[in-house]
């Protein structure tokens, strides 16, 4: 699978040149001659003899983005000045600050803000504690939380590397929902810290987003800290997922024309996203589903290797038995979900599945058979890529869902919500829209967060005591 | 002394009264017979037979508003509707938000400022740590925590009800210093949990503002602190009062001709303000302090009830080891100092005192000796109170101060540090303008936190090895 040039590698650069030079046009070529995108040519500045032109071009990743650089130098008459990261340049200082709300310009707003005013407001929260989901930013704020143990695809890079993350997370919040979320990025792995670090910090927070916290240690902490606070708690890794494959996998499903509680599902990966995504699967009716890892297919009879998370989807999954590899697993099976390494199933191993096969590969960047390649033999493909139809994105579900936890004042999560959120996700496809290239609508799709808000929030304020999920 | 009607309890009252009454005259009459202040008369609808006023008034207390209240109600003809709160109403859903620094209007900024762009810059902090003060908010950002044990005058009313005030620090960070801060109101008021809490959620922060935390955990809290992180740490109730007081003290010598260290200074109150106080004006060249608290002189011969911090105060305070009352402590001395109690001097006490007497009475909201009768035997006088001129307030300095730390990425906060800020302040005020009535600028004076952030960087950048304040 080719890569394509992507603005997330992109690169200004800033040439200088004779005026009189007819280098100009030769500087596209240049570009597309190895493989890169120009998406911006400025003039910045011309002279008598020499002109400045920025040029602004997409590369597939850091070397590809270098060999632009050089072709451009190699062109007649052409000085190379300075090359800046796009990327790299949006980062600087970080991407998110903190705004008042109210004004301080003069001394009575300071008394009213601050001393002595603030005075009356404290004494009330002290006199009431629920008022400070009315009176502070409790109402309206998460902290995204996490241990930097399993960020991305980069692995265990540690708090600081990643804050980027959390950052771009905590701007999604804003622009997805109007939430203010703020990274808190641990110097701890330790579950039990873990654990209480959040506990102890939660009184300014309406909700608790756990993130990047690598398995099995994610499933403790999360377990440990809905026993413990009275604000939501939420593993976006885990649940986020969940919610938008059980909406993408609800729409390919009609668009094939199966129920979910008739196909065979084979899944790939027994991680923090495969396991909350099979159990929300089967909360929302999958019967017959069998899970592969590393090892094979998970079941009983596997022995001891397994720790309580294996044993409790060798204790649920796979009633026959299936001993086998993934390649077995997947022929004959309805449903293919993949949320575990690149490459590892062929076309012919997908023309060995059921009539009207639905794909979600999602291994990132990498998924687990080439769409393309997957696309010749399956009704309906999805992957977590952002160049292929379909893309399984956790945008599309975190702020909507904090949304409705938030407005509803909500002390807990449950997978009634999580449902109730993918069926709102999944409705906003219309009838005339579904397609097997369009199962999930784009995450810029308007109202998106408010539908999917309105339905958590419905479900909260029911007041469903339904199984924590 | 007579409380004057604030601000900070001002109230908004919604009257409907007959169209041809001519009961608008009798409303302002009503509001000043009883002692409120009237800010605002806004005509919110006429109607032929009715029409609706919102009179806006400032008042002393709670109390006082309802009487307000009811002598609007009592005004011949008017029917009083919603009474709303201004404070309160400036605190709804909370004083702060998170903003994104960067756009997401498209999949293209998406990609760079979430994953994959991302990952690059993860990847650089990852190689390199020191590049998160670069690439992430760490360049700008403070946490302002507390344990909610010593709020305000309010004492300890906990985690929940300290977050207005922490919001309202906050919000002035950013006002006078450009500062991205963010509350932290931690549910422990255990010493070693402060200190681990703080500890592992510090890679995300630039620095971190202790606040209201009670004596003598504060102290504890604050050094342990300092020897953990590499970020600095700074105990505003204790540290930013000192700057200013030292500021105030240095332009209040100026205005009656004498040196810092040849006066005698009585200081009342031992707790954190007191303490920090006493510290930064022994570093900076007081030399004939004696310290009173409830129990009298602070000396070595107190005997046995004393902690650390008292003992530590009885070996380097009161040579003469002088074991009176505190108002034998102030007959003859150049300088008081109060942090601690309402009304415990009188204008004699003040009389006993040297020729041009300098009283800081800073106990909020009544003072240790009343500002207009201290006044009339002292030579400058300030307080903590803003119906007074020489309010010693915070807000001078803590924003300015974190900027010039910033700003140098410090690792830790000095003494010199504290003094070049003090002395920085005190030079706001121009020669010109000095006198017994303007010894200290107003928070709104322009470039202040410039100035006192010049200073700070100035020294930080020195790499000044100093003792650790």
């Amino acid at each position: 699978m080719a890569t394509l040039p992507s603005v997330s590698y992109s690169i200004t650069v800033r040439l200088e040149l004779d005026a009189g030079s007819t280098a100009v046009g030769g500087l596209t070529n240049a570009v597309e001659r190895v493989g890169g995108m120009i998406t911006a040519l400025d003039v910045a500045a011309a002279g008598h003899e020499r002109i400045r032109i920025d040029v602004t071009c997409a590369a597939r990743d850091t070397e590809h983005a270098q060999a632009i650089v050089d072709a451009l130098g190699a062109v007649e008459g052409v000085t190379v000045h300075k090359v800046s990261d796009r990327t790299f340049l949006m980062h600087l200082g970080g991407k998110i600050e903190m705004k008042s709300k109210v004004p301080l310009r003069n001394r009575d707003e300071l008394s009213m803000a601050y001393t002595p005013g603030v005075a009356r407001v404290s004494q009330a929260i002290a006199a009431n504690k629920d008022d400070a989901r009315r009176l502070t930013i409790k109402r309206n704020s998460v902290a995204v939380v996490t241990d930097g143990s399993a960020v991305l695809g980069l692995g265990n890079i540690g708090p600081e590397a990643a804050m980027p993350v959390m950052e771009g997370k905590a701007a999604l919040f804003k622009r997805f929902a109007d939430i203010d979320a703020w990274p808190i990025a641990l110097d701890t792995q330790d579950v039990d810290e873990i654990v209480r670090t959040v506990q102890l910090i939660a009184p300014g927070f309406g909700g608790i987003n756990l993130e990047d916290i690598s398995a099995p240690r994610c499933f403790e902490v999360e377990a440990r800290l809905r026993e413990l606070l009275d604000i939501p708690v939420f593993h976006d890794d885990q649940h986020g997922t969940a919610i938008v494959v059980l909406a993408a996998l609800r729409n390919a499903l009609r668009v094939v024309g199966k129920k979910l509680d008739e196909v065979r599902i084979a899944m790939s990966g027994a991680g923090a996203a495969g396991t909350a995504i099979l159990k929300l699967l089967m909360h929302a009716g999958a019967r017959d589903v069998i899970v592969s890892d590393i090892h094979g297919a998970v079941h009983t009879g596997r022995g001891e290797d397994m720790d309580s998370n294996l044993r409790w989807i060798a204790e649920n999954t796979n009633r026959a038995g299936y001993s086998g590899d993934l390649k077995g697993a997947v022929a004959g099976a309805d449903v293919f979900i993949g949320v575990s390494a690149p490459n590892l199933l062929t076309g012919d191993d997908i023309a060995e599945m059921n009539d009207d096969a639905i794909i979600f590969a999602l291994a990132n960047p990498d998924p687990e058979v080439d769409p393309d390649v997957a696309r010749l033999h399956a009704a309906v493909v999805a992957t977590g890529r952002s160049d292929h139809p379909n893309q399984i994105n956790n945008v599309l579900v975190f702020p909507g869902f904090f949304r409705g936890l938030l407005d509803a004042q909500s002390n807990h999560v449950t997978s009634d919500m999580m449902v109730a959120a993918a069926e709102a996700l999944a409705d906003v496809v219309t009838e005339d829209e579904l397609g097997p290239n369009y199962i999930i609508p784009s995450v810029f799709h308007s109202d998106l967060s408010t539908h999917v808000a309105t339905a958590v929030r419905e479900v909260a304020q029911r007041g469903h005591k339904a199984d924590r999920a």
